[in-house]
Protein backbone atom coordinates (compact mmCIF):
# COMPACT_ATOMS: atom_id res chain seq x y z
CA UNK A 1 0.00 0.00 0.00
CA UNK A 2 1.81 3.39 -1.25
CA UNK A 3 -0.21 5.70 0.20
CA UNK A 4 2.61 7.69 2.61
CA UNK A 5 2.01 11.22 4.19
CA UNK A 6 5.76 11.61 3.59
CA UNK A 7 5.87 10.31 -0.17
CA UNK A 8 7.49 13.11 -2.74
CA UNK A 9 4.90 12.32 -5.12
CA UNK A 10 1.27 14.53 -4.32
CA UNK A 11 -2.04 13.24 -6.17
CA UNK A 12 -4.59 15.62 -5.83
CA UNK A 13 -8.52 13.88 -5.13
CA UNK A 14 -11.81 15.05 -3.77
CA UNK A 15 -12.56 14.64 -0.10
CA UNK A 16 -16.13 13.81 -0.89
CA UNK A 17 -18.02 12.76 -4.04
CA UNK A 18 -21.86 11.50 -4.23
CA UNK A 19 -22.58 8.29 -4.94
CA UNK A 20 -23.12 8.73 -8.76
CA UNK A 21 -19.49 9.25 -9.67
CA UNK A 22 -17.96 7.35 -7.46
CA UNK A 23 -15.03 5.36 -8.44
CA UNK A 24 -15.90 6.98 -11.80
CA UNK A 25 -13.35 10.17 -10.31
CA UNK A 26 -10.13 10.31 -12.27
CA UNK A 27 -7.48 10.28 -9.72
CA UNK A 28 -8.55 6.54 -9.64
CA UNK A 29 -6.58 6.48 -12.62
CA UNK A 30 -2.78 7.97 -10.96
CA UNK A 31 -3.44 5.63 -7.89
CA UNK A 32 -3.88 2.49 -10.29
CA UNK A 33 -1.14 3.02 -11.97
CA UNK A 34 1.18 4.04 -8.76
CA UNK A 35 -0.09 1.00 -7.27
CA UNK A 36 1.20 -0.97 -10.72
CA UNK A 37 4.69 0.18 -10.57
CA UNK A 38 5.16 0.82 -6.66
CA UNK A 39 5.35 4.40 -5.95
CA UNK A 40 4.46 5.61 -3.20
CA UNK A 41 2.08 8.82 -2.86
CA UNK A 42 0.29 11.30 -0.55
CA UNK A 43 -2.88 12.43 -0.70
CA UNK A 44 -3.79 16.39 -1.03
CA UNK A 45 -7.53 16.59 -0.77
CA UNK A 46 -9.93 19.46 -2.14
CA UNK A 47 -13.73 20.41 -1.88
CA UNK A 48 -16.16 21.74 -4.21
CA UNK A 49 -14.95 24.95 -2.59
CA UNK A 50 -10.98 24.96 -4.00
CA UNK A 51 -8.29 26.22 -2.33
CA UNK A 52 -7.34 29.47 -3.37
CA UNK A 53 -5.21 29.27 -6.60
CA UNK A 54 -5.98 25.63 -7.13
CA UNK A 55 -6.83 27.03 -10.94
CA UNK A 56 -2.50 28.04 -10.88
CA UNK A 57 -2.51 23.91 -10.67
CA UNK A 58 -5.28 23.16 -12.54
CA UNK A 59 -6.67 25.16 -15.19
CA UNK A 60 -10.09 23.60 -15.96
CA UNK A 61 -10.82 23.07 -12.05
CA UNK A 62 -10.75 19.47 -11.60
CA UNK A 63 -8.79 16.38 -10.38
CA UNK A 64 -6.07 14.63 -10.39
CA UNK A 65 -2.43 17.22 -10.40
CA UNK A 66 0.63 15.25 -10.08
CA UNK A 67 3.33 16.65 -8.31
CA UNK A 68 7.27 15.93 -7.33
CA UNK A 69 10.71 17.33 -6.93
CA UNK A 70 11.29 17.65 -10.54
CA UNK A 71 7.19 18.30 -12.04
CA UNK A 72 3.90 19.23 -11.71
CA UNK A 73 1.18 18.34 -14.12
CA UNK A 74 -2.15 17.82 -14.61
CA UNK A 75 -4.39 15.56 -17.30
CA UNK A 76 -4.08 11.78 -16.31
CA UNK A 77 -2.68 10.74 -19.91
CA UNK A 78 0.20 12.81 -19.38
CA UNK A 79 0.52 11.80 -15.63
CA UNK A 80 0.32 8.34 -16.73
CA UNK A 81 2.90 9.13 -19.24
CA UNK A 82 5.45 10.43 -16.27
CA UNK A 83 4.66 7.24 -13.95
CA UNK A 84 5.44 4.67 -16.44
CA UNK A 85 8.74 6.50 -17.82
CA UNK A 86 9.65 6.12 -14.01
CA UNK A 87 9.39 2.12 -13.96
CA UNK A 88 9.91 -0.42 -16.33
CA UNK A 89 6.36 -1.67 -16.48
CA UNK A 90 3.19 0.08 -18.15
CA UNK A 91 5.26 1.17 -21.45
CA UNK A 92 7.17 -1.00 -23.34
CA UNK A 93 10.67 -0.37 -24.38
CA UNK A 94 10.76 -1.40 -27.68
CA UNK A 95 9.38 1.70 -30.17
CA UNK A 96 6.95 0.10 -31.54
CA UNK A 97 5.03 -0.98 -28.23
CA UNK A 98 5.62 1.92 -26.70
CA UNK A 99 3.79 3.84 -29.04
CA UNK A 100 0.93 2.39 -29.44
CA UNK A 101 0.64 2.10 -25.62
CA UNK A 102 0.64 5.80 -25.80
CA UNK A 103 -1.69 5.70 -28.80
CA UNK A 104 -4.37 4.03 -26.71
CA UNK A 105 -4.44 6.60 -23.93
CA UNK A 106 -5.49 9.05 -26.47
CA UNK A 107 -7.59 6.31 -28.63
CA UNK A 108 -9.25 6.07 -24.57
CA UNK A 109 -9.41 9.80 -23.82
CA UNK A 110 -10.43 11.19 -26.91
CA UNK A 111 -11.81 8.53 -29.47
CA UNK A 112 -13.86 6.56 -26.85
CA UNK A 113 -14.38 8.38 -23.53
CA UNK A 114 -16.22 11.73 -24.72
CA UNK A 115 -19.25 9.23 -27.10
CA UNK A 116 -19.63 7.36 -23.78
CA UNK A 117 -19.43 10.28 -21.27
CA UNK A 118 -22.12 12.49 -23.07
CA UNK A 119 -24.10 9.18 -23.67
CA UNK A 120 -24.31 8.91 -19.90
CA UNK A 121 -25.30 12.00 -19.05
CA UNK A 122 -28.37 11.97 -20.87
CA UNK A 123 -29.18 9.55 -18.47
CA UNK A 124 -27.55 10.85 -14.85
CA UNK A 125 -26.88 14.79 -15.14
CA UNK A 126 -28.51 15.53 -18.26
CA UNK A 127 -31.55 13.21 -16.93
CA UNK A 128 -33.93 16.27 -16.68
CA UNK A 129 -33.39 18.35 -19.79
CA UNK A 130 -36.04 18.57 -21.98
CA UNK A 131 -34.12 17.54 -25.15
CA UNK A 132 -32.68 14.90 -23.58
CA UNK A 133 -35.15 11.94 -24.33
CA UNK A 134 -34.74 13.00 -28.36
CA UNK A 135 -30.99 12.73 -28.39
CA UNK A 136 -30.21 9.57 -26.99
CA UNK A 137 -30.49 7.90 -30.05
CA UNK A 138 -28.14 10.07 -31.61
CA UNK A 139 -25.93 10.09 -29.34
CA UNK A 140 -26.24 5.86 -28.67
CA UNK A 141 -25.57 5.67 -32.62
CA UNK A 142 -22.45 7.50 -32.10
CA UNK A 143 -21.18 5.43 -28.69
CA UNK A 144 -22.42 2.28 -30.16
CA UNK A 145 -20.12 3.01 -33.22
CA UNK A 146 -16.92 3.62 -30.88
CA UNK A 147 -18.21 0.37 -28.61
CA UNK A 148 -18.09 -1.79 -31.60
CA UNK A 149 -14.89 -0.95 -33.14
CA UNK A 150 -13.06 -1.03 -29.87
CA UNK A 151 -14.63 -4.53 -29.62
CA UNK A 152 -13.73 -5.69 -33.01
CA UNK A 153 -10.65 -4.50 -32.74
CA UNK A 154 -9.68 -6.48 -29.15
CA UNK A 155 -10.91 -9.39 -30.01
CA UNK A 156 -10.23 -12.10 -27.83
CA UNK A 157 -7.08 -10.77 -26.90
CA UNK A 158 -6.50 -9.86 -23.16
CA UNK A 159 -5.14 -6.88 -23.64
CA UNK A 160 -5.27 -3.63 -26.19
CA UNK A 161 -1.95 -4.68 -27.65
CA UNK A 162 -1.89 -8.49 -26.59
CA UNK A 163 -0.03 -10.00 -23.57
CA UNK A 164 1.32 -6.43 -21.66
CA UNK A 165 -0.71 -4.64 -19.78
CA UNK A 166 -0.04 -1.09 -20.49
CA UNK A 167 -1.01 2.30 -19.60
CA UNK A 168 -3.61 2.02 -22.63
CA UNK A 169 -5.77 -0.53 -21.09
CA UNK A 170 -5.20 1.05 -17.58
CA UNK A 171 -6.69 4.21 -19.03
CA UNK A 172 -9.55 2.26 -21.96
CA UNK A 173 -10.51 0.43 -18.72
CA UNK A 174 -11.25 3.55 -16.48
CA UNK A 175 -13.35 5.13 -19.49
CA UNK A 176 -15.16 1.50 -20.44
CA UNK A 177 -16.04 1.58 -16.65
CA UNK A 178 -18.35 5.02 -17.18
CA UNK A 179 -19.79 2.89 -20.42
CA UNK A 180 -20.72 -0.19 -17.76
CA UNK A 181 -22.30 2.22 -15.14
CA UNK A 182 -24.74 3.58 -17.69
CA UNK A 183 -24.98 -0.25 -18.96
CA UNK A 184 -23.37 0.51 -22.60
CA UNK A 185 -21.34 -2.70 -22.75
CA UNK A 186 -24.87 -4.95 -22.54
CA UNK A 187 -23.86 -5.86 -26.27
CA UNK A 188 -20.01 -6.21 -26.09
CA UNK A 189 -19.35 -9.33 -23.95
CA UNK A 190 -15.32 -9.21 -24.85
CA UNK A 191 -15.57 -5.61 -23.37
CA UNK A 192 -16.93 -6.67 -20.60
CA UNK A 193 -14.56 -8.89 -19.81
CA UNK A 194 -11.63 -6.73 -20.33
CA UNK A 195 -13.20 -4.10 -17.65
CA UNK A 196 -13.48 -7.28 -15.56
CA UNK A 197 -10.12 -8.10 -15.85
CA UNK A 198 -8.48 -4.71 -15.31
CA UNK A 199 -11.18 -4.11 -12.11
CA UNK A 200 -9.11 -8.17 -11.03
CA UNK A 201 -6.03 -6.27 -10.70
CA UNK A 202 -4.65 -6.17 -7.29
CA UNK A 203 -3.89 -2.86 -7.61
CA UNK A 204 -7.09 -1.70 -9.38
CA UNK A 205 -8.32 -2.83 -6.31
CA UNK A 206 -6.20 -0.98 -3.66
CA UNK A 207 -6.41 1.94 -5.58
CA UNK A 208 -10.52 1.87 -5.77
CA UNK A 209 -10.34 1.03 -2.02
CA UNK A 210 -8.24 3.63 -1.23
CA UNK A 211 -10.27 6.60 -3.10
CA UNK A 212 -13.51 5.21 -1.61
CA UNK A 213 -12.39 5.04 1.90
CA UNK A 214 -11.66 9.02 1.66
CA UNK A 215 -14.86 9.36 0.74
CA UNK A 216 -16.65 7.35 3.54
CA UNK A 217 -14.09 8.90 5.89
CA UNK A 218 -15.41 12.48 4.57
CA UNK A 219 -19.18 11.78 4.58
CA UNK A 220 -21.02 15.11 5.16
CA UNK A 221 -23.06 14.74 8.83
CA UNK A 222 -26.48 13.33 8.96
CA UNK A 223 -25.65 11.37 5.32
CA UNK A 224 -23.32 8.99 6.90
CA UNK A 225 -25.10 5.45 6.00
CA UNK B 1 8.13 21.45 -48.67
CA UNK B 2 8.53 18.03 -47.10
CA UNK B 3 6.25 15.50 -49.39
CA UNK B 4 8.25 13.36 -51.29
CA UNK B 5 6.62 10.21 -52.32
CA UNK B 6 9.99 8.01 -51.61
CA UNK B 7 9.95 9.45 -48.00
CA UNK B 8 10.15 7.08 -45.56
CA UNK B 9 7.35 8.25 -43.37
CA UNK B 10 3.60 8.09 -44.97
CA UNK B 11 0.52 9.71 -43.50
CA UNK B 12 -2.69 8.77 -44.59
CA UNK B 13 -5.12 11.34 -45.85
CA UNK B 14 -8.46 11.98 -47.11
CA UNK B 15 -8.65 12.41 -50.98
CA UNK B 16 -11.63 14.76 -50.48
CA UNK B 17 -13.64 16.24 -48.39
CA UNK B 18 -16.89 18.51 -48.62
CA UNK B 19 -16.29 22.11 -47.81
CA UNK B 20 -17.55 21.75 -44.03
CA UNK B 21 -15.06 20.08 -43.06
CA UNK B 22 -11.64 21.40 -45.09
CA UNK B 23 -8.76 22.80 -43.25
CA UNK B 24 -10.20 20.94 -40.06
CA UNK B 25 -9.46 17.15 -40.64
CA UNK B 26 -6.71 15.69 -38.37
CA UNK B 27 -3.82 14.66 -41.03
CA UNK B 28 -3.13 18.27 -41.00
CA UNK B 29 -2.00 18.27 -37.41
CA UNK B 30 0.88 15.59 -38.55
CA UNK B 31 1.62 17.60 -41.97
CA UNK B 32 2.11 20.51 -39.89
CA UNK B 33 4.56 18.86 -37.07
CA UNK B 34 6.20 17.44 -39.92
CA UNK B 35 6.62 20.68 -41.67
CA UNK B 36 7.93 21.99 -38.32
CA UNK B 37 10.65 19.45 -37.76
CA UNK B 38 11.54 19.01 -41.07
CA UNK B 39 10.72 15.37 -41.80
CA UNK B 40 9.59 14.60 -45.09
CA UNK B 41 6.71 12.41 -45.57
CA UNK B 42 4.54 10.97 -48.47
CA UNK B 43 0.62 10.46 -48.36
CA UNK B 44 -1.41 7.82 -48.68
CA UNK B 45 -5.06 8.98 -49.75
CA UNK B 46 -7.66 6.98 -48.68
CA UNK B 47 -11.67 7.61 -49.96
CA UNK B 48 -15.30 7.08 -48.00
CA UNK B 49 -14.61 3.40 -49.13
CA UNK B 50 -11.57 2.73 -47.29
CA UNK B 51 -8.97 0.05 -48.90
CA UNK B 52 -9.85 -3.53 -47.51
CA UNK B 53 -7.93 -4.18 -44.12
CA UNK B 54 -7.89 -0.68 -43.39
CA UNK B 55 -9.84 -0.89 -39.93
CA UNK B 56 -5.90 -3.09 -38.67
CA UNK B 57 -4.57 0.36 -39.35
CA UNK B 58 -7.29 2.48 -37.93
CA UNK B 59 -9.51 0.86 -35.58
CA UNK B 60 -11.99 3.76 -36.15
CA UNK B 61 -12.30 4.39 -39.37
CA UNK B 62 -10.16 7.97 -38.87
CA UNK B 63 -7.13 9.49 -40.77
CA UNK B 64 -4.42 10.16 -40.24
CA UNK B 65 -2.66 6.86 -38.98
CA UNK B 66 1.36 6.97 -39.39
CA UNK B 67 4.12 4.26 -40.48
CA UNK B 68 7.91 4.32 -41.36
CA UNK B 69 10.25 1.77 -41.06
CA UNK B 70 9.91 1.66 -37.26
CA UNK B 71 6.45 2.06 -36.08
CA UNK B 72 2.76 2.55 -37.38
CA UNK B 73 0.29 3.80 -35.20
CA UNK B 74 -2.96 6.23 -35.31
CA UNK B 75 -4.55 8.78 -32.93
CA UNK B 76 -2.67 12.41 -33.71
CA UNK B 77 -1.65 12.96 -29.76
CA UNK B 78 0.54 10.02 -29.88
CA UNK B 79 1.66 10.73 -34.06
CA UNK B 80 2.66 14.15 -33.00
CA UNK B 81 4.89 12.35 -29.72
CA UNK B 82 6.77 10.38 -31.87
CA UNK B 83 7.34 13.01 -34.48
CA UNK B 84 8.48 15.40 -31.46
CA UNK B 85 10.92 12.97 -29.99
CA UNK B 86 12.75 12.13 -33.32
CA UNK B 87 13.45 16.00 -33.34
CA UNK B 88 14.89 18.61 -31.00
CA UNK B 89 11.61 20.56 -31.82
CA UNK B 90 8.50 20.94 -30.30
CA UNK B 91 9.15 19.17 -27.24
CA UNK B 92 11.18 20.56 -24.99
CA UNK B 93 14.56 18.22 -23.27
CA UNK B 94 13.59 19.50 -19.61
CA UNK B 95 11.55 17.24 -17.75
CA UNK B 96 9.13 19.65 -16.53
CA UNK B 97 8.43 21.63 -19.47
CA UNK B 98 8.79 18.26 -21.86
CA UNK B 99 5.50 16.91 -19.59
CA UNK B 100 3.79 20.11 -19.54
CA UNK B 101 3.71 20.36 -23.28
CA UNK B 102 2.58 16.64 -23.23
CA UNK B 103 0.24 17.68 -20.99
CA UNK B 104 -1.23 20.37 -23.10
CA UNK B 105 -1.95 17.57 -25.87
CA UNK B 106 -4.13 15.81 -23.27
CA UNK B 107 -6.02 18.35 -22.33
CA UNK B 108 -6.73 20.05 -25.95
CA UNK B 109 -7.85 16.32 -26.90
CA UNK B 110 -9.84 15.71 -24.03
CA UNK B 111 -10.47 18.58 -21.87
CA UNK B 112 -11.42 21.19 -24.78
CA UNK B 113 -11.90 19.51 -28.20
CA UNK B 114 -14.91 17.69 -26.74
CA UNK B 115 -16.83 20.73 -25.92
CA UNK B 116 -16.24 22.33 -28.67
CA UNK B 117 -16.62 19.60 -31.09
CA UNK B 118 -19.98 18.85 -29.95
CA UNK B 119 -21.12 22.58 -29.82
CA UNK B 120 -19.87 23.21 -33.50
CA UNK B 121 -21.96 19.74 -34.13
CA UNK B 122 -25.57 21.35 -33.42
CA UNK B 123 -24.63 23.70 -36.02
CA UNK B 124 -23.49 21.60 -38.96
CA UNK B 125 -24.11 17.81 -38.84
CA UNK B 126 -27.31 18.20 -36.05
CA UNK B 127 -28.59 20.72 -37.32
CA UNK B 128 -31.44 19.00 -38.47
CA UNK B 129 -32.22 17.49 -35.39
CA UNK B 130 -35.62 18.51 -33.85
CA UNK B 131 -33.65 18.71 -30.29
CA UNK B 132 -30.91 20.98 -31.28
CA UNK B 133 -32.41 23.75 -31.10
CA UNK B 134 -33.09 23.02 -27.24
CA UNK B 135 -29.88 21.38 -26.20
CA UNK B 136 -27.54 24.47 -27.61
CA UNK B 137 -28.06 26.73 -24.39
CA UNK B 138 -26.44 23.28 -22.42
CA UNK B 139 -23.38 22.54 -24.71
CA UNK B 140 -23.26 26.34 -25.34
CA UNK B 141 -22.07 26.52 -21.49
CA UNK B 142 -20.24 23.68 -21.71
CA UNK B 143 -18.34 24.68 -24.23
CA UNK B 144 -17.99 28.08 -22.81
CA UNK B 145 -16.79 27.26 -19.63
CA UNK B 146 -13.62 25.49 -21.31
CA UNK B 147 -12.71 27.97 -23.11
CA UNK B 148 -12.96 30.49 -20.96
CA UNK B 149 -10.36 28.70 -18.55
CA UNK B 150 -8.36 27.99 -21.26
CA UNK B 151 -8.24 31.82 -22.11
CA UNK B 152 -7.54 33.09 -18.47
CA UNK B 153 -4.78 30.34 -18.52
CA UNK B 154 -3.08 31.71 -21.64
CA UNK B 155 -3.83 35.40 -20.71
CA UNK B 156 -1.34 37.56 -22.75
CA UNK B 157 1.32 34.46 -23.04
CA UNK B 158 2.42 34.14 -26.47
CA UNK B 159 2.15 29.84 -26.03
CA UNK B 160 0.66 27.53 -23.54
CA UNK B 161 3.78 27.43 -21.99
CA UNK B 162 5.30 30.07 -22.73
CA UNK B 163 7.80 31.47 -25.34
CA UNK B 164 8.84 28.12 -26.50
CA UNK B 165 5.70 26.62 -29.04
CA UNK B 166 5.01 22.75 -28.32
CA UNK B 167 3.17 19.75 -29.56
CA UNK B 168 0.50 21.33 -27.22
CA UNK B 169 0.21 24.33 -29.16
CA UNK B 170 0.22 22.47 -32.44
CA UNK B 171 -2.38 20.49 -31.36
CA UNK B 172 -5.01 22.97 -29.25
CA UNK B 173 -4.72 25.85 -32.36
CA UNK B 174 -5.82 23.17 -34.37
CA UNK B 175 -8.75 22.43 -31.98
CA UNK B 176 -9.54 26.07 -31.51
CA UNK B 177 -10.11 26.63 -35.02
CA UNK B 178 -12.83 23.91 -35.07
CA UNK B 179 -14.29 26.12 -32.05
CA UNK B 180 -13.44 29.19 -34.51
CA UNK B 181 -15.06 28.15 -37.76
CA UNK B 182 -18.75 27.92 -35.55
CA UNK B 183 -17.70 31.46 -33.66
CA UNK B 184 -17.10 29.98 -30.16
CA UNK B 185 -14.21 32.36 -29.50
CA UNK B 186 -16.18 35.57 -30.58
CA UNK B 187 -15.73 36.49 -26.43
CA UNK B 188 -12.17 35.01 -26.42
CA UNK B 189 -9.89 37.96 -27.86
CA UNK B 190 -6.97 36.29 -26.62
CA UNK B 191 -7.69 32.29 -27.79
CA UNK B 192 -8.62 34.33 -31.69
CA UNK B 193 -5.58 35.87 -31.22
CA UNK B 194 -3.62 32.92 -30.71
CA UNK B 195 -5.52 30.66 -33.19
CA UNK B 196 -4.20 33.53 -35.45
CA UNK B 197 -0.24 33.04 -34.08
CA UNK B 198 -0.52 29.48 -34.95
CA UNK B 199 -1.80 29.64 -38.38
CA UNK B 200 0.95 32.44 -38.93
CA UNK B 201 3.65 29.99 -38.61
CA UNK B 202 4.89 28.81 -42.20
CA UNK B 203 4.94 25.45 -40.92
CA UNK B 204 1.03 25.89 -40.48
CA UNK B 205 0.65 27.01 -44.36
CA UNK B 206 2.35 25.01 -46.12
CA UNK B 207 0.88 22.11 -44.15
CA UNK B 208 -2.79 23.26 -44.91
CA UNK B 209 -2.07 24.78 -48.65
CA UNK B 210 -1.21 20.93 -49.52
CA UNK B 211 -3.80 19.29 -47.48
CA UNK B 212 -6.46 21.49 -49.89
CA UNK B 213 -4.30 20.55 -52.51
CA UNK B 214 -5.28 17.32 -52.71
CA UNK B 215 -8.70 17.86 -52.15
CA UNK B 216 -8.67 20.23 -55.23
CA UNK B 217 -7.04 17.87 -57.40
CA UNK B 218 -9.45 15.02 -56.45
CA UNK B 219 -13.01 17.63 -57.06
CA UNK B 220 -15.56 15.09 -58.29
CA UNK B 221 -16.25 15.54 -62.07
CA UNK B 222 -18.81 18.52 -62.02
CA UNK B 223 -18.50 20.02 -58.98
CA UNK B 224 -15.26 21.98 -59.82
CA UNK B 225 -15.16 25.31 -59.28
Amino acid sequence: MPIDPNAMIEVTAFRWVPEGPRGLVKDLRVRWALEEVGLDYRVRLIGAERPAGYLQDQPFNQVPCLRDDKIQIFESGAILQYIAERSDKLLPGDPQRRYRAIQWTYAALSSVEPFVQFRALLNSFWADQEWAEAAKPTFDNFARLRLQQLSDRLGEQQWLDGDAFTIGDLIMVTVLRIADRSRQLADFPNLAAYVKRGEARPAFQQALSDQLAVYREHEPQGEAA
